[in-house]
């Protein structure tokens, strides 16, 4: 059985850090990566917070973009309360930690800064986001309580044997792997650089938009190893000289 | 719909306070009660970590002792990981928070210091023990987490209208309310003279656990306050020269 991995986007606060790694460990987790984390690595107080979950923070991996962090990983979930104007599915813990089990795939969740939370470019990369049902008088969770949730829900959700989610889009019987996202990566490169050849854009302002609009349409598509393959010839052949 | 009350007991941060305050708020559970914190209460530490949730800090009230501030509560849980012996019933997040929304009655649940947990005293007071499952490898959860647990699983079985537990052993159609625990205190009180007027205990030394297994039974039976009325009798009358 793969186990997720925890992806700390920019952390202010190292006493977040050691709070995660305990819940981590708490909860059956084991693989902390760190993203550029603000304070330097590795940090006192942060191991204060670990208390006998040091381990964890003995093995966690420094990055220094969110892009690297997760180069490896065949799914990405991002974990915000906030709505964005983005066409991606958004799950509960629940939902989100049973699918993670049954897709028994290289996963990372992605957690924001403490107060800006992560970027619409590092949601762009998710597959899917993990809001927590909060009450409405306060919904903004501190980042290492979000990870008690999570990591809580997902010990419950593999204690229950990976109760199935209502539906699942994957193709569980697919015969290519996943892409991972280093693949699917080096597919949105040509396909931006071509798009800027071709000016496709138009309104130089409105290219953020757009593309971040492209990228989670084909991230939503889960794609495998050979479709990407299939689109880089795509791209290659639209924009051969006729 | 009654939410249940948290009750930190002799909280040696007032970090844990404040982070306690939020993940309440975060959760939709608003009364906090206090049992001797260490540090002087109000403190600015935890107003620091409660954040937003600074009104579940001005709300919160002080007790001198647990037995205090559980004292017009007709249920109590706590939350504790210590194997003990007591008989006990014993509970995940999950059970016990569906549990409280059926009973629908006045309702705290119970954690301890950071470094010792809940005295057996304390956890003899409680009808059933809340213990969340964790990773064999790291058992011990930090108390603020611990809320974060049980908060969210509250907010979850709240949202799931209250889906029902394998078995409810409180009669919830008893005409007689429940006792509230000052009402059973009355009762343990005059039993305990009583015994102790009648050299129940023989050796000294064994009066503690005695005396603690003892109360566990009458706790474990949910008594209705026409129960206690009844036993106040039943021990009256036993006690009365012949």
């Amino acid at each position: 059985m793969l186990t997720p991995a925890i992806v700390l986007v920019n952390t202010q606060l190292p006493e977040n850090i050691g709070a995660t790694a305990r819940a981590m460990m708490n909860f059956g987790l084991g693989e902390l990566r760190l993203v550029a984390p603000r304070e330097i690595f590795p940090n006192k107080r942060a191991y204060e917070l670990a208390g006998n979950a040091s381990s964890v923070l003995d093995n966690a991996r420094l990055f220094p973009t969110t892009r690297d962090a997760v180069a490896d990983m065949e799914r990405v979930y991002a974990a915000t309360a906030r709505q964005r104007e983005m066409v991606k599915p958004v799950y509960t813990p629940y939902e989100a930690t049973t699918r993670i089990l049954q897709d028994n795939l290289k996963t990372a969740i992605l957690f924001g800064p403490e107060r800006t939370g992560l970027s619409n470019e590092d949601t762009t990369i998710a597959d899917g986001i993990i809001t927590i049902p909060t009450a409405s008088a306060l919904s903004s969770l501190n980042i290492a309580q979000s990870v008690v949730v999570i990591a809580y829900q997902w010990l419950q959700s593999g204690m229950a044997g990976g109760v199935p989610a209502d539906n699942i889009p994957f193709n569980l019987n697919n015969k290519s792997p996943f892409a991972s996202k280093e693949e699917l990566q080096g597919f949105f490169e040509r396909l931006e650089r071509k798009l800027d050849d071709v000016d496709f854009w138009n309104v130089p302002e409105k290219k953020q938009k757009m593309w971040m609009n492209l990228q989670n349409i084909f991230t939503r598509a889960n794609l495998t190893e050979q479709e990407v393959r299939t689109l880089h010839g795509v791209i290659r052949d639209l924009n051969k000289p006729v």
